[in-house]
């Protein structure tokens, strides 16, 4: 729906989350890249369209399947930098979970983070 | 108080939250540089004790002074470095409302914190 509101459009305020597990930190960054690699369908075009290296990328679906405890991402073969790659269920419940929690957790503290908006930022504004 | 549970005492997902308001973001790294100017008395100490350089103590204090939209800091004349530095009410303000939003949002997603907890993390734990 293509609705540009007049007044303030953006006033609100926005969380982002990183979650602390025993195991290690989940966080937006390897969220959004398996989310890439579902629409992408590779690692490496996840990467590209993050602005992230091939290598980065790797790290962070290495450090995604150690967090989750089994393969987020399964990777078929085609060559240097090639395969192709496709979420597993398990990658698939973590961005569903971390997902699920960010709005969660927005929708607890909407009042208090509008209540901040209003009063913090310029105040010529 | 000294306690060290017997089975999994840190086995629960803690969330830390960054917040995107219109005119910036605030996240822990700036509440914790408050909250250690406030305890050291100066900028410097407060950035000595997180291992951050005068620098960055500054910049991060200026941002969330323009965050703020007023000063979150007084500083009192004191030669290089040397000068003492308090929070004001805005930025007490800004730290109690952190923290209070970070804590509601926590305990808002707790059960789905502890449920990812027991979903993720070696499979041998």
């Amino acid at each position: 729906m293509k609705r540009r509101a007049p007044t303030k459009p953006t006033q609100t305020g926005v969380l982002s989350l990183r979650i602390d597990l025993p195991q290690g930190r989940i966080g937006p960054g390897k969220i959004r890249l398996l989310e890439a690699i579902d629409s992408e369908g590779s690692i490496s075009a996840a990467g590209r369209a993050l602005g992230m290296s091939y290598r980065r990328a790797w790290e962070l679906v290495d450090a995604a399947n150690r967090l989750v405890g089994e393969a987020v991402v399964l990777t078929s073969p085609g060559g240097k930098h090639g395969g192709g790659a496709r979420l597993t269920d398990a990658g698939r419940a973590l961005i569903a979970d971390f997902r699920l929690i960010e709005r969660d957790a927005q929708h607890a503290v909407q009042s208090q983070l509008a209540a901040l908006v209003r009063r913090t930022g310029p105040r010529s504004a």
